[in-house]
Formats: C-alpha cells, sequence, structure tokens
C-alpha cells in the first residue's frame, strides 16, 4: 500500500498492532547489541522500578516506522524526522497498536507531518511523538 | 557499565560502532513488520533515489539507544525522549557508529540530556538529535 502525497488528505489515519514477545525483545538485542538488563535480565530487572523486564522503547517505536513505510504513506516513504517521548514502559505479552495521523502536508516541498504513538491492549499511551516524512512517489510505487 | 547522576558530567560521551548486515535489516523488517520495499526489495530500491536497499532509519537509531542502556548512563537507564533526524542514507555494509555526549544534567530530577547522533565509515552524520534519559540508582546497578 502507498498514497502520492495528493493522495493524502489532514486526519488520515493508519495502524499496525503487534503483540510483542520475548522473543522480538532477544531479537533486538542482538540486532542492536542493546543488552541493557531492564531487557533481558529478569532478576536485575525484578529490583527495579518495573519489577519484571520491559521492550526496548525503540522496539516499539520501530512499529511507527512499519506504519509509514507499509501503510501510510506506505511503500517508497523517506523518513526525515521522529520524535518520540516515551510515556509508560511496554511489557512482554503486552499488544502494541502504533497509530499515524497526518497532521500537516506540503504538497511543495513533498513533506507530510504526522502525529505518531502507540498505544497498549488497555489503551495506554506508551509513547507519543510526531514524523516527517516524504511520501512515494509514482516512479517508486509499481510494487 | 552504568553511571549515576553524581558520576556523570557535562561534554561525557561514549559510543558503539557496528557494520550493518543484509541480515540486521532482514531481521529488524522481520521484528516490526516494516517490510517497505526500500529496506527488502533490491529491484524496487534501484529504482529509487537511492539506487540501492537501505537501512531502517530506527535501525541505526536503535545503536542510540545501545549506547545510552549499555555505556553512558548505561545499565538501568530509562529513555524519557528520543528525537531524530534522518541526514543521509545508511547501506547494507555500512559501519555505524552512535555517538551521544551529555549536554545538560539535572540531579534534582535525576535526568540528563544529551546530543544523540550516528555517522558513517566516511564520517557523514547520517542521523542526528537529542535524547533525555534517566540515569540507573544505585539500587539498579548491582549487575
Amino acid at each position: 500500500m502507498r498514497y502520492v502525497i495528493s493522495e493524502l488528505y489532514v486526519g488520515q489515519s493508519a495502524e499496525f498492532t503487534k503483540t510483542i514477545s520475548e522473543s522480538d525483545v532477544y531479537l533486538f538485542a542482538g540486532i542492536t547489541g542493546d543488552h541493557n538488563p531492564m531487557h533481558v535480565n529478569d532478576i536485575y530487572a525484578k529490583q527495579s522500578r518495573y519489577k519484571e523486564r520491559i521492550c526496548h522503547g525503540m522496539l516499539s517505536s520501530s512499529l511507527i516506522s512499519t506504519v509509514i513505510g507499509t501503510k501510510l504513506p506506505g511503500n517508497g516513504s523517506i523518513y526525515v524526522e521522529q520524535d518520540l517521548v516515551f510515556k509508560a514502559p511496554v511489557l512482554f505479552g503486552d499488544t502494541i497498536s502504533a497509530i499515524v495521523e497526518i497532521t500537516e502536508i506540503d504538497i511543495e516541498k513533498n513533506r507530510v507531518k504526522l502525529r505518531t504513538y502507540c498505544k497498549n491492549q488497555d489503551g495506554t499511551i506508551v509513547l507519543d511523538g510526531y514524523a516527517v516524512v516524504i511520501p512515494p512517489k509514482y516512479v517508486e510505487s509499481r510494487w
């Protein structure tokens, strides 16, 4: 799925939902090298403020990139900017919805601004922010 | 490695360097669901502005989390905020250094602000921004 800028409108939104598994977190730690014990050491995490291991903030943030890169604006989108505020921990087994909504469209520069946030299965917003994205052009959009 | 806030100073910095492999990008796509063809479709990518597949911006961004969560402030750090501006593409095989440097310390709130950026093997800054982080406390730091 993809939209070029002329097909986009303010208020348009899309989302992607995924239950975050232990294997997601451990693979993410392996890829990035971020073995912060908050994420991969259950004994340590039990003594921490959250009392259990939590997901990497950048893992749940990456689900925003999923919506942008595959749904809205979609395939071929290029990230320009992403601002993130982490509001609540994501626990193993949480089902996270990443939601993006277009707030501004600059046709001349071919850029859109989106509110981007993630909520868990209880409706708690776990992270909030905005993104600036270059939507795909037609030449990049035949797939 | 970890520093509590009394051990931190403005100008203190740390880094983590990794060559980004094709398998990193493909695993990241699998974990996040972000199969934007810019990342995983070589035929599509050849027709795009970059002429080849590029890494997910959020993958190189996550190396910043690695430095914060394992080096500075280190184990047990909690992410509060991350602002990212993507400045140049990261290609498969690029060697990316994520660098964080403390710019502000708020002892009363137990928070630090850091400049956070990534550069490639040629010294080109591929992304830039800042983070706000809660450093670990002693009780969380025995590992």
